[in-house]
């Protein structure tokens, strides 16, 4: 039985689509990142259900890492991606993920990785601090960092 | 006047795509990534000129690292993609890029990143060595390594 | 009670991307195409369950007409997509859309749609003539044709 | 030599990106109406140099129709987009388009295609009228209906 007290990664299915693929026939490294954009958007209006004031007011993306484990075929079912906080610090967050098969489907790792995102303020163009209360709701998702395979080399 | 020997970043002018942009506006931190990869397709066509050897035969991007600088908005004049060789290794090599804009355009820098590519041989489904002459090519194109901001926080 | 002899569209559920939507903060007119071929993939794999006898010897788009009935913004809802058999001719058929919300989640016709598509042989380079088996297959989803508005005026 | 007072059609350069193919290793039919897309946001700079009359306050696609010709494949040389007006209405027009390889680099017509314009006004949620000024800028691009094949069958 999982601890209620063990922060779990976020599970998020993300429906792949045909044109998803490259001429090479499997899905684009680019499209990886897109399905990444997707399972944020699906996952965060469950974590922040009261999303004004974490979203609508603006987050950007600062950074991404990503690496690729094994390729992926078009299929019609999703890919599950996994999500969880891997650093908090005062004007934004980092998101580990891994994308994988879903329970039944597969047993493939198709990729890892991770997002700096950072509160904006559109109005003032300037960068937003987390309130007390968003800190609260990323921390029911805080997990480890992600383990990148090229960073040992 | 520029030493012949010191090897320089290679330069590739990339077009934008009013369709690059986002519901912010913004040319999509997706996006950024997708003009990589026409910087590459571009940029190898005049490295590898013999290109059945290193290209046809396969290359694959095992990783991405991005860090987006400052925010771009659709506009006619394409964006400059400097590409350089940060790393080379038996089967593959690492690229870093800056994204910034053309000379007499502006000033500003969109983003720097790295991309691992692998040398793939799809008949065998095995990753390929580096040739002799392929290694010739990519060590005019030596650079430093890339200067992400986020690896000294 | 729906009469079993009387062909009823082909519904289809297509999910949404938040990166459908443009700078106007609308879901992309091109991007509704898109959803088309989506809709193409996820039902054809049902209509044609024998599968390779029709479409994995190729079969291409030849036309594409879309008439845009009012703006959809991304939501996590998928739009329906119905789907059916407008024309049918020696080495192809046309089909006919209508992209609406799902019972239960509005009221909208979004777009209304035909596609043109002829059946290829990729190996000889040449159109090939629909089997009678296909035929019997797609004599199923017959419909009236595509009511658009602008042919009228 | 061509007479002034003969209208031509806008002739542009819309350059390819290696992501336009899709697992067909072909363009992908969806993409060239983002090429379209691209040849009107290049064009309307040019056919309307006082921007914020026509186009800055809205204008927005009631309906587009794509024959296909030729298959077309990623290559470094741009395709030609030709386009002209093909009717002009109280709020709108239509755009005819052939989709082309530029003098001396072939000779394919690859689409032909035609688009439905709707001047829109976001701030009242409503159609606007086109001005006598705009009116007066379109008719320098006037040209002939598009000639689709299949309107003939």
């Amino acid at each position: 039985m999982p601890d209620a007290a063990v922060p779990q990664p976020y599970r998020v299915e993300v429906p792949l689509r045909w044109s998803d693929m490259d001429a090479y026939g499997h899905v684009n490294n680019v499209q990886y990142l897109r399905l990444l954009e997707d399972a944020r958007v699906i996952g965060f209006r469950v974590w922040f259900p009261d999303r004004p004031t974490l979203l609508d007011e603006g987050i950007v993306v600062s950074r991404h890492a990503i690496e690729y484990r094994a390729p992926l075929t078009y299929r019609p079912e999703p890919v599950e991606v996994d999500m969880w906080v891997t650093h908090v610090h005062g004007a934004g967050f980092d998101l580990g993920y891994t994308v994988r098969d879903p329970e039944g489907v597969g047993e493939h790792v198709y990729a890892v990785a991770e997002t700096g995102l950072v509160l904006y303020d559109f109005a003032t163009a300037r960068p937003r601090r987390l309130t007390a209360e968003a800190r609260e709701q990323l921390s029911a998702h805080r997990g480890e960092p992600v383990r990148f395979r090229w960073a040992n080399r």
